[in-house]
């Protein structure tokens, strides 16, 4: 942690980004190309997502189990498209024990087909469907062009893997999960993210209906931040997952694929971020609040720091994540500034004089701050009686105001152009929100003219019809179109 | 889940074993040779595992991370010992992104080289010092003969790797880690182990000093559970992880490193198991009581489940992890048999009798069983009013059985052998204790003829001296040899 600025998000968006991941330690740079290292206050963000979203999927029926890292490379094979879409950038395994392998081995990329293989072992009847399995996992893709958490060779996620006796049944299934990854990244991160369906271009290598969660981030472009495929029949029919249903008649299963990865770390620090550091919501934060002891002399420490410890035992009991830096080698003010930097949603100050009056004072890491320094606006002082309840109040209304402040945000920064000329200025520094005609072609035009990708075709239609911005032709969807990471 | 008995204990423990494993659902063969599927039931103790270490690992002040899954070849020839001990055995990436790698990378088969890489760069002052961090991974060591769950190509385990200033600490450390696994090995899983050193021919590859709980298991063979290895300044100055001491001296860090596998679920089958199936130990037990309802006809069946649905509800809300089996397919005998094999520690059968009674018939997984089916003794006959506290009893002391049961085997099965050819007779079935002069020529030489090793030289010692049970030499220590997995 160096006490030096960051450079400003309107200096270098990217800049800004890579040196908050390593100041505020949530990862480093490994030593393979590409690949990062998760430090642990990172670590502990993404737990911290893991159990979020863990409780939904199990409260959704689903159980986690783990199925192995290397695929041979002939199931990769078994389903067209799939094998098209990840084989330039696999990791293959070619030497084992010291000797060279018959059949080279692919670092699972993801594991739609190592998944279906067994499935199509455990399932026979209708009576073992559905199958609702979701593994957390480490994958690896041979990306170029990398950044941390946002593209990394290898990454964390989760992929939920389910198999129906049932298109409806697999198609509520796609929706269910896209509708838990909102709730999690709108009611846990604070990060607004726009439910929707992504067009063929942008779908999953194999899918045959991609739906994805996308969130605008500090600098107008989009995020993917969640998936949520709906397979059809195309694993089953490749991997013969197949079922004898009510009547004895073999089926082919209809299946799923879900996955949100530490990726989604990116987009909060995107969203939230300001130009001291991280900001994360409380919801999610490893450290929900910060007590910094201020005292200058040795009597005044004891008396201090005997408030602090009880203070910090009040909060922790009352299911505060609560931490007390008590370092005496640096200065209150450097304190105050690393810990913005990590983005500890609340500090709290116990001086001497708030010994005295019972008091402590509180600084909002969300609040406007002055020249670096929370501002008088962003300080409040409480009693220090029933301070557990202030805090816990508190926090609610920081992560309120988080997820307000990025909706706000968002939202005055899409726009429906009224021609294709407004929607290349637009997506300089917004989203455009458009009639268009689902034609691949409009599609690579939009691509090449102005770098932004159609993100999806929101759930939320307005109804009725159009013409496409690019080609004029009749439209029955609107579309986001934006620069995306 | 097929209704034939299993291959009793005596006839064929390794039989019995694997097919434990997959008729539990425990795990399963996965495509590729010698990796496994570890099915939901058995994540699910894993999971129970990893929360019961995890809690251990934070309150003795440790973090957790995550470290790259790809070494760069060149890593692991920095420190000598290290990569003699694992060439043999790795998995090489020597293709990424469709081309031929200019460094191939290992798949870690151990962390410890990356992990002194990054912290060469994170640590410069022993104000930066301890570093206590932990990673939950997959690892890939490639074996040639594996078994399910006790030796895989890939395997899930955790790793502690940690960095101190002073020789003394890091023994403390390599020591408190390994209390924390014995204390879980007996109080979680019902596992009494043995905490102890290891010979130098049986330490891990680069330690100066490895530790290990050892258990026996119900064939009498032992099985290393967890190991916590004293580095020394080994891979410090392979990597370099120096630091600035208060004297402004630049000195070598002394490092350790921890692990406990999904081997443990190993442990546990092979501890507790019986000729009926798995026996869990209720605090890690997925399950820990299984309803299961009974009745013939359509009105007995509402009857019978709203009691059944009100009795779950209630132990719910006493944290008790309960499950209706209220499958129409199959007959209650058919379950009985089902949850025996997978283990649950309390079952508990409701049917109209004890409707009319206000009871509930409840049956232990641990007592005796005749004929394949719980006996009599098995069973008792308790009130529905305060159940869950009944229940909440009863699996403590079902705890404490297994616990008693298994050290009870274990203390019958070692020895104290009055010569050699003793040595040779006890360790067909149970462990010599025995002097030893801590030759590696005497370990080989009991090895050869008997294919038992040196398993640990136990912490608790008698004190005093002896005579080496091989060579008759001098000897300080006694140690345990075993058959072992």
């Amino acid at each position: 942690m160096s006490d030096e600025k960051l450079t400003p998000r309107n200096v270098d968006f990217s800049e800004w980004y890579n040196q908050i991941v390593l100041r505020a330690e949530l990862a480093d740079y490994a030593p393979v190309r590409g690949c990062m290292v998760v430090r642990p206050y990172g670590w502990a963000l993404w737990e911290n997502i893991q159990q979020a979203l863990d409780r939904r999927f199990k409260e959704t029926g689903h159980v986690n189990a783990a199925f192995p890292l290397f695929i041979p490379m002939s199931f990769l094979e078994k389903e067209k498209e799939h094998v098209e879409g990840f084989s330039p950038e696999l990791a293959v395994v070619t030497i084992g024990g010291g000797e060279k392998l018959e059949e080279p081995l692919v670092v699972r990329p993801t594991s739609e087909t190592i998944i279906g293989h067994m499935y199509s072992k455990w399932i026979q009847s209708y009576r073992d469907l559905p199958v609702l399995i979701n593994q957390w996992a480490n994958v690896v893709r041979w990306e170029l062009r990398t950044r941390l958490f946002l593209r990394t060779l290898e990454f964390y996620w989760q992929e939920g893997h389910t198999a129906h006796a049932t298109e409806q049944e697999a198609r509520e299934e796609t929706m269910r999960m896209l509708d838990v990854y909102a709730d999690f990244a709108i009611n846990e991160g604070a990060v607004p993210v726009i439910k929707g369906v992504k067009s063929e271009a942008e779908k999953f290598a194999g899918a045959v209906q991609s739906l994805s969660i996308e969130a605008m981030m500090g600098d107008t472009r989009a995020l993917q931040s969640g998936t949520s495929h709906f397979l059809g029949q195309n694993f089953a029919k490749a991997f013969d997952i197949q079922f004898l249903d009510e009547n004895n008649t073999l089926q082919f299963c209809w299946t799923t694929s879900w996955g949100l990865s530490t990726r989604f770390i990116g987009a909060i620090i995107m969203t939230h971020g300001d130009d001291q550091g991280l900001i994360l919501p409380p919801r999610l934060a490893p450290i929900q609040a910060v007590i910094v002891p201020i005292f200058k002399s040795d009597p005044e420490t004891a008396t201090v720091m005997e408030t602090v410890t009880r203070l910090q035992a009040e909060l922790k009991a009352a299911g505060i994540r609560v931490k007390v830096d008590d370092r005496t080698e640096v200065t209150p003010g450097f304190k105050f500034n690393d810990w913005e930097m990590r983005g500890v949603p609340l500090r709290i100050e116990v001086g001497p004089k708030d010994i005295e009056k019972g008091t402590v004072a509180l600084a909002r890491r969300d609040t406007p701050v002055r020249d670096g320094k929370p501002g008088r606006e962003g300080k409040s002082f409480v009693p220090q009686a029933g301070l557990a309840a202030a805090v816990a109040d508190l926090l609610t209304d920081i992560q309120k105001s988080l997820l307000e402040r990025a909706t706000a945000f968002r939202d005055s920064h899409i726009f429906d152009p009224k021609d294709y000329a407004e929607l290349t200025q637009i997506v300089q520094n917004g989203w455009a929100y458009s009639w268009w005609c689902e034609s691949a072609e409009c599609e690579v035009k939009v691509k090449e003219d102005t770098k932004a990708t159609t993100r999806c075709m929101p759930l939320d239609q307005p109804g009725g019809k159009g013409e496409c911005i690019y080609c004029g032709k009749a439209a029955s969807q609107k579309v986001y179109f934006a620069r995306a990471y």
